[in-house]
């Protein structure tokens, strides 16, 4: 029998990833202390494995019919409705003490992403979306999200992770894209994107995700009024190079902008 | 008369800050929606100020005779004992709704800095330093700062704000260190600073730093067993391209990195 979860279950389960990843928060330093250089990475990859097996766990037996695709243990289960887990978006913030790591629930039924979570327990901050909304919560308040209707590129906040991320094709076409906006900024991962949900920012490009770093994610953009696809304008949720877009007038303009050499 | 500040007026400098940051830190949305591009931008500038004011009013109260530079409103007064002040080192995270920034509170006495103290009142966070030591408070838990023991380049974790902020000169200098150390990470401003105190990473670059970005570092960072210079390893007080390192031996190797060719 397969029941259609609702929001109140995503809770649980990043309820249950954040005691395993906040253990394990700004923890780096004692392991590195130990010396040799697998220890000085274990935290990260330890608050990993745990949050995304007791994630796991809880889907399993609540939901025993439904698939998982997990970061960290792969592909478990056959069934139209699928989990897609990232325990910890963005290792290197996490290693490196700083919040813009998240941990990524998100629920797909066919091939379409309906629920999404992004938690982020030091900030003590949540953003979801099902189809009925979307909504963040930040040290106990409680907002439904809205994304800007910034629709001249020229005024609009652009992010990305990393400039090393880039290659000889999407290095060009960030810089473009990047000489059109108002403001880039570096360093995102995640939370830029939950930024763009919650109406801060304008524009997210990723030059390739894997399915559990987006999943998650599609819903919360899209259920604040935000559009996201791969720069052919395909569906997000097999990853790829991916454009996050306040509004569909902005990303109109930035697709064209990231294909189309001058 | 003058008489030397103790940390709890750095903290009451910060609370004052704390204030005006807070209440404006993500409202960009709103002002947004009033329509021109200088409203856009509005609250992060009203912010600074208003912080930067009300801790000059609170500084001119308790030290006459102290001289005072602040990033908005220039300097004021003459005197060897002048507080450096930048109300928010991070305006780009800050518009982006992103917990990086921090008010930065330095004290100066002639050329040296004695005194710093870095507020980041989202995540409850603050971090300072006296010639007693160096300590960080997060969300009521007090710690003392020790840096990492980091000696080998290729086990280090090395930030930078932006690659934007590079020039012809600096751009392979810090290619060169990037491909020398084992992980990269951009979008750090002020914060990664105090996590390399804080024990998290081991090096920051920034290649242009103005004093008001700097000087409440300094003392933050050496108190807590690292070092921060210019390339030309002469004190960072009056900025310029600036390392911090979490200790002596590998500050020298990333030095020599970032000043020689291979």
């Amino acid at each position: 029998m397969i029941i259609f979860p609702d929001i109140d279950f995503l809770h649980s389960l990043a309820d249950v990833a954040d005691l395993e990843t906040m253990t394990r928060f700004r923890t780096a330093m004692k392991a590195e202390a130990k010396g040799s250089v697998g220890d000085a990475f274990d935290p990260v990859t330890e608050a990993d494995r745990a949050a995304e097996a007791a994630m796991r766990e809880m889907i399993a037996a609540t939901f025993p019919d439904h698939a998982i695709l997990g970061e960290e243990f792969g592909t478990s289960g056959e069934s139209s409705f699928k989990w897609v887990l990232d325990p910890i978006d963005g290792t290197r913030p996490f290693i490196s003490g700083i919040a813009s790591w998240g941990t990524l629930i998100g629920f797909v039924e066919g091939e379409t992403a309906r629920l999404g979570m992004m938690s982020q327990p030091f900030t003590g901050e949540r953003f979801w979306a099902s189809p009925a909304g979307a909504w963040r919560e930040c040290q106990g308040e409680r907002f439904a999200m809205h994304t800007r209707q910034t629709v001249d590129i020229a005024e609009a906040i652009l992010h990305t992770t990393s400039p090393d991320y880039f290659d000889a094709r999407s290095r060009p076409a960030f810089d473009r894209l990047a000489s059109a906006v108002r403001m880039t900024r570096y360093g995102g991962e995640c939370y830029a994107v939950a930024m763009l949900a919650a109406g801060f920012i304008d524009l997210n490009f990723e030059p390739e995700l894997e399915p559990h770093d987006v999943v998650a994610l599609i819903p919360i953009v899209e259920q604040a009024g935000g559009i996201i696809t791969t720069l052919a304008g395909s569906p997000a949720e097999k990853g790829g190079a991916v454009l996050a877009s306040a509004n569909p007038a902005l990303h109109e303009q930035a697709l064209r902008i990231l294909n189309h050499p001058q």
